[in-house]
C-alpha cells in the first residue's frame, strides 16, 4: 500500500468541517431562491438582501429588530435597506407606536418576494424530506436547531 | 383560549427554515473565529476572506480551484485575493506546472491564520460533540453532509 499525503483542500473535502458544510448549504439555498426569483420578476434582488426581507414583518419592522434577528450589524442592515428602497422593495415610514422611530415596510414587490421566497424554502425542505425520509429529516432539523441554540447559549 | 396570530418573524422564530438555521450557524462560527483571531495578530482579517483561506493549499492553489471549492464566482475570489495580498496573507506566484497560470500562495501570516482557524473549528466541533453527545453529534454531521450532497446532486 502506498501512503499519499493529502493536500489541505483534499483533507477538507474528505472530512469537511462545520463551517464548510453550513456555508455550502446556505449558498445552495440562496442560489436556488435567487435563480428562481430572477425568472419571476425579481432579477435585481440579490442574496445579500435576504438579511432584510427574510426577517421583515408584513406590517413593517424596525432596523434594530432586523439587525438583531439576522445577526448583522445595524450599519449593514441600513445599507441593505437603502438598496432595497432604491429597488422598490421597501420604504421607510414613521412608526405609529413611536413617532421618533422609523419602520421598514415592504411594498407590493417586497411582499411578492417574501411570499415567493417563503414558499420556495418550504418546497426545498419538502424535497429534502422526501429524499432523506420524513423522520430522518425531522431528526436532522431538530439536531440543527439544537446546535444553533448551543452556539447561541455559549456566546451569551 | 385566545387565538393570537403570529407575525411573520415570530412564525419564523418558532419554526425557523433551513436558510435561517444554516445562516445562523455559519455566522456564529465565523464570528468566533474572527473574534478569537483578532486577539492573535489577525485584526485585519475579515470573515469574507475565509472563502479564500479556508480552501487554500499550503503549496498554493489556483483562483479557479478556489472559486470551485468555495462556490463563489471567480471575480469575487479575485477581489478577495487582492485584499489578502494587500493585508500580507497571500502572494501571486507563477504556477511551476503551467507558466501561463498563477498560484495563490499563503505567506507566513496566511499559514498562521490557516492553522489557527483549522484548530478553532476542531475545538468548536469538540465542544458541540461534548454538549450533544459524541454519537448524536456524529449522526447530525452525517445528516448535514447528506443534505449538502443531495442539494449538490439536484443542482447538477
Amino acid at each position: 500500500m502506498e501512503w499519499v499525503e493529502l493536500r489541505r483542500h483534499e483533507r477538507k473535502e474528505s472530512n469537511p468541517d462545520l463551517g464548510i458544510l453550513s456555508g455550502r448549504l446556505l449558498l445552495s439555498l440562496q442560489q436556488e431562491v435567487y435563480e428562481t426569483l430572477a425568472t419571476q420578476g425579481h432579477e435585481k434582488f440579490r442574496p445579500k438582501h435576504g438579511a432584510v426581507l427574510a426577517y421583515l414583518d408584513v406590517e413593517g419592522s424596525r432596523a434594530t429588530d432586523l439587525a438583531q434577528r439576522s445577526g448583522q450589524h445595524k450599519q449593514v442592515i441600513g445599507t441593505l435597506v437603502d438598496e432595497l428602497i432604491e429597488l422598490g422593495y421597501v420604504r421607510r415610514e414613521p412608526d405609529p407606536d413611536d413617532r421618533r422611530a422609523k419602520l421598514i415596510v415592504p411594498t407590493e414587490l417586497g411582499l411578492d418576494q417574501m411570499n415567493r421566497s417563503d414558499a420556495l424554502f418550504v418546497r426545498m425542505e419538502e424535497r429534502l424530506a422526501d429524499a432523506l425520509g420524513q423522520r430522518a429529516y425531522g431528526d436532522f432539523k431538530s439536531a440543527l436547531r439544537e446546535v444553533v441554540r448551543l452556539r447561541r447559549a455559549e456566546s451569551d
